[in-house]
């Protein structure tokens, strides 16, 4: 997409944007996984981000799916929102002295990602739906429950052990 | 909080922080929305942000409620990812020549909004419980139901009217 120009003409030049745009993000994604893992104290937690780190792949492997059967190019677009999240995971954990409580904002910030992919793949699934590609929808929706999952995975990690850790 | 130094020592500071960045989030969000309730063109889209900036302004009077009953400053700290998120959907809404499709794009934008402050309300209501502050957890629920509710009418608006339009 050309910047001053307009673009996005219909509703599949905007399913096309944001596929590359969440196609950039997953590929930030697995750059920033393992340094997730790095920092995390809790063997649980780490073990958990690299699961994550594995579907990540995953994920992109499966865009990569999308984009051809639907004729696209494969193709990432700079994705301001998921960089700023990631930032913000960076520059929180940068100041967290504790390391109990540094899993706490960890888990925060992994769920802050969580919650932007499920949002876009959820928009994706029913775009794709609307432009008749249940072909597309149906992977999509497969990325969109493995996040709903993870969320799922992490609250329940948070609030059976590591929110428990991190305020004793 | 300063730059280079680990200021977060507990849960506690880890929560403040967290209010800080959401306070921030909050009243950038006062800004953006009457934007985009400009740039709509469906009068229920434009209504529903409308509606959602009044709530939006209630979400801030609230978080300051929970600074004051926290005994802790009401102040905002800079949060890139809802700039991020801001800053996307100004990007995109800007590459879009098509007034449907632009309103498809609206709706986009506004979900990950509503999916970033859902997740930090949902981990903030979480933390509140673990610090024996259920009177502050208690208020945040009341916004995280709120943000979930405006979510769901999005949803429901998309499938059942934008994107048909958008597609046609």
């Amino acid at each position: 997409m050309g910047l001053f120009t307009k673009d996005i003409k219909t509703l599949n030049d905007l399913f096309v944007h944001q596929l590359q745009d969440i196609y950039y993000a997953e590929k930030q994604l697995v750059k920033a996984l393992p340094k997730m893992a790095d920092k995390a104290t809790s063997s649980q937690l780490k073990q958990g981000f690299l699961t994550h780190l594995k579907e990540t792949e995953g994920h992109v492997a499966r865009l990569e799916q999308v984009f051809k059967m639907h004729g696209a190019e494969v193709k990432a677009v700079d994705c301001p929102a998921i960089d700023g999240i990631i930032e913000e995971a960076d520059e929180v954990s940068g100041e967290v002295a504790d390391k109990q409580v540094l899993d706490a904002a960890l888990i925060n910030a992994a769920q802050a990602v969580e919650h932007y992919e499920m949002t876009r793949y959820g928009t994706l699934v029913a775009w794709a739906k609307q432009l008749g590609r249940n072909d597309c929808a149906s992977l999509l929706q497969k990325t969109l429950d493995e996040e709903r999952a993870t969320d799922q995975k992490l609250t329940q990690l948070a609030e059976s052990k590591i929110n428990l850790k991190a305020a004793s």
